[in-house]
């Protein structure tokens, strides 16, 4: 048994190989890159200690993470939300509290409201195992994100900041996006709250020692099965077993195949007999969301005596970042600022920026910088995930994990879970190899997919919505409200008047 | 000199090397499937003579294919037009001539008119050679075909018929497509009428015995330096020459490489050192169209009895085609219709539309049946061309023929006339041997792209606009004047009836 893998984020081949080599069977892994890891890439200096220029982040709810976590003994610690976070709009700083930036205006108040609620009610409608068979999967995909934003945003801030929601949660424009998708996509990360916040949200904790540590300790585990700098160029499956070779002209033999990469790194391969033609138009339609990452290195915290936690959420035209978080050790050390920035970044407009939020001269002077252009990555196309442009996802979803004859397909973009996350990756690794497992009549098939306990030290608290939350009107539907009781107020003057001055019969 | 290639809508790779080896260079052909032509595909059998199943017209303005074509002694004919087209909507078939489906209601004639209008208006903003610099090039990248259309459209007749414009032209769908991108094409095709039309336009003609003559002829030409089923998966330029590889491990070296694939099938090969950046994201965000080209066969050509030239424009929910042609030989010999059905298509479903639409029973007995799905096919990934899904023109358009060391890009995709044709791919081809021409100091830079004098044989017409076309207002304009004059008059009928009533004063 065999596994091809070219750039996953965390390991989803490593998760998979390491089941079944604890079922006793015997996987090998080819990996494309010179590390294991994928889409998470910790790095380790004397400037930094350790720094994960890739993904890093975990919560409460994705139980599978943090299960192997706690197997090889890796500690989670929060990310720092103790003091203010910093709303940075129209040239100026207000802080907050909570997940979202908060507003005196009512009508953008009722406006945000309506935001949140008609995403997380529309995802409702979304099956997280198969999003093309939602009720309105057609018309919903036949939309992008910014007309579907146009429809329900009645404020230009609340559609502004529903831009920076897209492009911090999927590395991608609104207008890029096929509506059903992205509401997808929040839906099974657990809904707004859940993938926006920090604390009990998908940012609640980091991994001490960087999140690549678990990729490398099942690499360990799993020993010279473990071939880097293998990038797979052709699969051959006509005979009686797959034929797979790699680019430095090695060849594998196997009974079967789990492709880990994300879907459209599957067209770096050349394949005999050819994919089918859903797949094989899928693949050159999905591409991977374009994300810069970037650390600043401060000497101290200075935002914290200022009385911010770090987390900045910056709303300017041009900026280069659009969302910051804290990236302090849990002992104090290397204090840092963390920028997804996704567009092209450079530190000097950084720290320009810093500067006007924090109010302050300290933020201009950095002593140490990292950053990590995922778009330049030949074995991922971009991070964090691929996303589906309109019409895809209805036309061509179903075959997403749909076996090919003795290949099978894992990724964190074949996940029903935090898909697009390290979570998603592990479940969609262990999932695939369950699944050959099964081909191989060694599990019953509804043994294929499996539910997760929750982790005891990372527990989920629900959100809870309040009444007002659930039932204050749209602006429209407000508006709409105001003419019906101008309309009635009217009326009722109206008949005032015209009892007063006799007009009607007094009964 | 040396060219990589693995599918082309008619070998541009051949036209790059046949020009270099006239130059005196020594061009290799590196060719990923086992006949040239890519794109273009004939088949030859005793029920058909010879067909066309991949790319087969061409029209007035596609002079540089018309050039190759003569000097090699291939022949063109023109499609029947001779009778009467037909348009099927709503269930019943209406005989037209000209271009496009005429109407009686007045409204869906200015709603028609204004489409065509718009389109052609907007294009003319729209430089071919760059469409990212267009005045509203931003703001016409982020939105869909579809959205435009509910923009401009007012009457569901003709927002029906634009979908079908769309599809048939790009083998897509108005939500899947940048309007930026789709106004560009039709634009650099010579408008909306050059590129729709028949006569006068890209459909006039075929070529006696096949398009795919054209490639095999210079394939000759160029002898053994074409290498058949050679798909190319390394490029290696760390080196004084460019090293190529083949899935066969055949080794190739070169001092410049031309890519002539589709910008998606770039991806098909492993680079070092890696594309840069934006080269590496367009090349997952441009999938090509989805078509499955199909000829049913008859006896004899009942159509023509029936007064009917073979042309049907198909108007129905779930049709399995929208647009056919009539595709017998110029003899008289092998009547076919031609159907560029673009979803799944079945014989029968096709011939049960046809006997529908042709009012005929003979149209559900076929004599024989030819079909080809582009889908399939890896090394085309689809047909006819490429398509740019919302944002991607603006934000990665720049780099599409932008060279990479020693790299130059070729393909019909990369053209600025007839962009997604064989004329297209012409220009591309020697445009990018130029390019290596000048790299190696034998030409000047001004020399690398050449205007193409017109085809005596084959002479465009200009589409002359009546000053109706070009001064009816649009519905909305329509609309806003009735409403203007329905107050004028208003205020003229009040006018004489004040001045009746004498309730003006008298002058």
């Amino acid at each position: 048994c065999l596994f091809v893998t070219c750039s996953l984020i965390f390991s989803h081949s490593l998760c998979a190989a390491k089941l079944l080599k604890a079922s006793g069977l015997n996987p090998v892994v080819l990996e494309a890159r010179d590390r294991v890891g994928g889409r998470t890439f910790t790095v380790q200096n004397k400037e930094t200690k350790w720094v994960d220029l890739g993904g890093a982040y975990i919560g409460p709810t994705q139980n599978r993470i943090l299960r192997l976590a706690r197997e090889y003994g890796v500690k989670t610690y929060k990310v720092n939300e103790q003091e203010n976070l910093v709303h940075y709009v129209k040239g100026k700083s207000y802080p907050f509290k909570g997940s979202f930036p908060p507003t005196w205006n009512p009508i953008v108040l009722l406006d945000f409201n309506n935001l949140w609620r008609t995403m997380d009610e529309m995802g409702k409608e979304i099956p997280r195992e198969a999003p093309w068979r939602a009720p309105h999967a057609e018309e919903w995909d036949k939309m992008t994100m910014q007309e579907l934003f146009e429809k329900i945003c009645w404020t230009s801030t609340v559609r502004r900041f529903a831009t920076l929601f897209v492009n911090v949660n999927v590395t991608s424009e609104p207008h890029e996006v096929s509506a059903l998708w992205f509401l997808w996509y929040v839906k099974q990360c657990g809904g707004t709250m859940r993938i926006f916040s920090t604390t009990n949200g998908g940012q609640e904790r980091k991994f001490m020692g960087g999140s690549s540590q678990i990729s490398e300790f099942m690499a360990k585990e799993l020993g010279d099965r473990v071939k880097l700098r293998s990038p797979v160029c052709r699969i051959d499956q006509t005979g009686d077993t797959v034929v797979v070779e790699t680019v430095d002209k090695q060849t594998y033999m196997a009974k079967y195949v789990i492709i880990a990469t994300p879907p459209g790194l599957n067209l770096k391969m050349h394949f005999n007999p050819e994919l089918p033609p859903l797949r094989n138009q899928l693949i050159h339609r999905v591409p991977m969301g374009s994300v810069i990452k970037c650390m600043v290195y401060y000497r101290e915290n200075f935002w914290r005596k200022k009385g911010y936690c770090g987390s900045m959420v910056i709303e300017e035209e041009g900026a280069p970042i659009g969302l910051t978080l804290d990236d302090t050790k849990p002992d104090g050390s290397v204090p840092v600022h963390l920028n997804s920035g996704y567009v092209v970044l450079r530190l000097k407009r950084i720290c320009e920026i810093y500067s006007k939020v924090l109010g302050s001269e300290e933020a201009l002077h950095p002593v140490h910088y990292e950053e990590k252009n995922w778009c330049e990555e030949e074995y991922s196309g971009g991070c964090y995930t691929a996303y589906f442009p309109p019409g895809i996802l209805t036309q061509y979803g179903k075959v997403l994990r749909e076996p090919v004859g003795r290949l099978y397909f894992a990724g964190t973009e074949t996940a029903t879970e935090w898909s697009g996350y390290m979570e998603g990756a592990v479940q969609a690794g262990e999932r695939a190899a369950r699944e050959v497992m099964f081909a191989m009549g060694r599990i019953h098939q509804s043994q294929i997919w499996q539910m997760e306990p929750q982790c005891v030290e990372v527990p989920a608290l629900p959100f809870v919505t309040t009444f007002w939350e659930r039932n204050l009107p749209s602006v429209g539907g407000f508006l709409k409200l105001m003419g019906v009781s101008t309309v009635l107020s009217l009326a009722t003057v109206a008949g005032l008047v015209a009892y007063k001055k006799g007009l009607l019969p007094r009964s």
